[in-house]
């Protein structure tokens, strides 16, 4: 079932909360439009309406989720976006620019929690029909300083954010060992660097992915 | 992961709406509850407080949802299901009456859709941690049978059920091969029989099961 991913260019953001993905996807977004490239920016959880509904079960219920529940949930909100967003975009020629996708899953769920890494990448890869971005960047950064940031901006902790500081480090761990194994799609960047030399280090790797 | 499953009994009720599903457990609960039995009478999707919500997803949602997501949404149900009521109904040594489990995603999602019927039962085992019911009652009945009794009770039709014909008749065929390639598991019965007749059908061979 596994289809080839068409003509498009299909990137996305990693790493923890409070690590610039949302400024850094917006700079890029705006440096392709200027050069006049169609862009559709998404998200995962959450990138469709089916995936807000789901969004809110992981995100907001009360009590626990059973682990591979969690898992199967955010399995299926990829599923719909990819299905739905992402491959037609990407057959329409756009670039996709994605907050979190296959890697947040592993980082989170593998890395994080007591499931098998392997076996998550297998469900969601199943899930996503064996869809991998063209290039992923990481914005690497130490929890302590993603932590500093998000309390200065005063912005509210959903569950996951609210877990305890070693989640967190399993969390960063778990995503650099995934980009040691896939050094070819991935552009690790040290997000304590100012926001504009992260910019510019993502589009020189953007630019040679262009035609 | 897989886990034993201790010393209760996981009783399943399969096949197509209006095929008696509710009324056979229900007698069937009686029985056992008068032979001292505790009994856990529950259903999949929907048979916790996470599944209602993803219940409400699948069946009424507007607009399609990608195949793929539909099979991760049940088995994510199964999951939290399994995890939080059904194991440890088990685990107390209780007998398990379950409306749907593994054997109606196959059948409605791999026999039925457009999705390989060998991988949605290894999606189903990975979220259910490879637990398999000790008996499972396969209801039996000629789709334009049941069609017809639903119309005479007037029940509300949700999107599953209006699917078209020869959708159900490759749900019963799918519910056929998935007994006879397991009959020491399943009970199949011809649901066109009256209701007493078919209650003791089953007590015969739960009754088997008992110490």
């Amino acid at each position: 079932m596994t289809q080839p991913a068409a003509s498009g260019l299909f990137l996305t953001f990693e790493g923890g909360d409070g690590a610039g993905k949302t400024t850094q996807a917006r700079l890029l977004e705006q440096w392709l439009t200027e050069r006049g490239r169609a862009v559709v920016r998404t998200r995962e959880p959450g990138g469709t309406d089916v995936g807000v509904l789901i969004r809110d079960i992981v995100l907001h219920h009360r009590g626990d989720i059973a682990p591979r529940a969690e898992a199967l949930l955010y399995a299926a909100d990829r599923s719909h976006h990819v299905a739905t967003v992402v491959r037609p975009a990407l057959e329409r020629g756009d670039v996709v620019i994605q907050d979190r996708y296959l890697d947040s899953s592993v980082a989170y769920q593998g890395a994080g929690r007591v499931l098998d890494a392997g076996e998550i990448r297998d469900l969601s890869m199943w899930a996503a029909g064996g869809l991998l971005p063209d290039l992923t960047v990481l914005l690497d950064l130490d929890p302590a300083v993603a932590r500093a940031r998000l309390d200065r901006d005063a912005k509210p902790f959903d569950r996951l954010e609210a877990e305890r500081d070693d989640f967190h480090a399993r969390v960063r761990a778990g995503f650099l060992g995934l980009a040691a194994a896939e050094p070819d799609r991935f552009l690790v960047i040290d997000a304590a660097l100012a926001p504009e030399s992260i910019a510019a280090a993502i589009r020189d790797r953007v630019a040679a992915l262009l035609p």
